[in-house]
């Protein structure tokens, strides 16, 4: 029995699959037309397409809890070196969920939900929180830069989403 | 002087904002409101909200290089133990980058790309290829359901999705 969710992706996709043109759509390449990629957070609220402007075969689009661009360094060396994307744009939002723990908090709480057996796995796991949210996109900022994964040739520039009024501003 | 991306991030912003109703989806609230999450490739050819039928305030979306569940589990698990959510779609697709390269061609290619200086960055860095798509699928569902920190609760399942036709299939 397929669940609601389930149910949901078929239908909706259908709908999508009939409007679709397989003669332009379906032919768009692999590597990203504008050569640029954006990091940003899984946050639900957040419909990078639209509100970024990405147009369907534009720009890797990586997304992670709280946009994390440590977390995001495989997908980023992949799009750069192997795809040809030269630029990236890092977007964290308010009101995001990382704010609102420490890993202590969510290593506990994940023990408490999960019982003791879940110790092993959770041992290591950063779940990269952080406290203040302008701080974080320059701590990204700093962390890309300084790696020489990102060759200094590579735009990168910061940005916060303001879910509550859809609004994007530059992180100076 | 911002670049040509910057700009077409703040002009479609500026457009998306105007017609962004701060009354209604300015309140959704942090938890998707659909308690589930995506995890899907970041692939220039997929959006995941038109193609899956994912609506604002509805789902965590999850991005990455393949649409890895090993490379999203830090997410994962605030996404369900956190933020409450409860079902994983997995969606892989076809013509995926990850189908076109070993582990050791991406180290190759990024040491000539950038230098031997970055060998310790890269050593232990797993790129996470798969040389079969549907297997791949079947890969990260056997990860997700052995790994303690996914709940026998959650409801998980895997899909293809067609970069060609725009549609997605379940895989069994």
């Amino acid at each position: 029995m397929p669940t609601a969710v389930q149910k949901n992706l078929v239908i909706s996709n259908e709908k999508y699959a009939s409007s679709f043109t397989e003669a332009l759509e379906g032919k768009l390449p692999l590597p990203p037309a504008k050569k640029y990629l954006v990091v940003t957070c899984m946050d639900a609220r957040i419909d990078p397409a639209s509100a970024f402007g990405i147009n369907l075969g534009d720009a890797h689009v990586i997304r992670n809890a709280g946009g994390s661009a440590k977390d995001a360094l495989r997908s980023i060396v992949i799009s750069e070196q192997l795809l040809g994307t030269t630029e990236i744009l890092l977007v964290k939002h308010t009101d995001c969920g990382m704010l609102t723990f420490s890993n202590n908090d969510a290593h506990q709480l994940v023990e408490k939900n999960l019982g003791a057996g879940v110790q092993e796995e959770l041992k290591g796991l950063d779940f990269l929180p952080f406290p203040e949210l302008d701080q974080a996109v320059k701590d990204d900022l700093a962390f890309l830069e300084a790696s020489r994964l990102i060759p200094g040739e590579v735009a990168v520039s910061g940005w916060v989403y303001d879910v509550g009024s859809g609004k994007v501003r530059p992180v100076a």
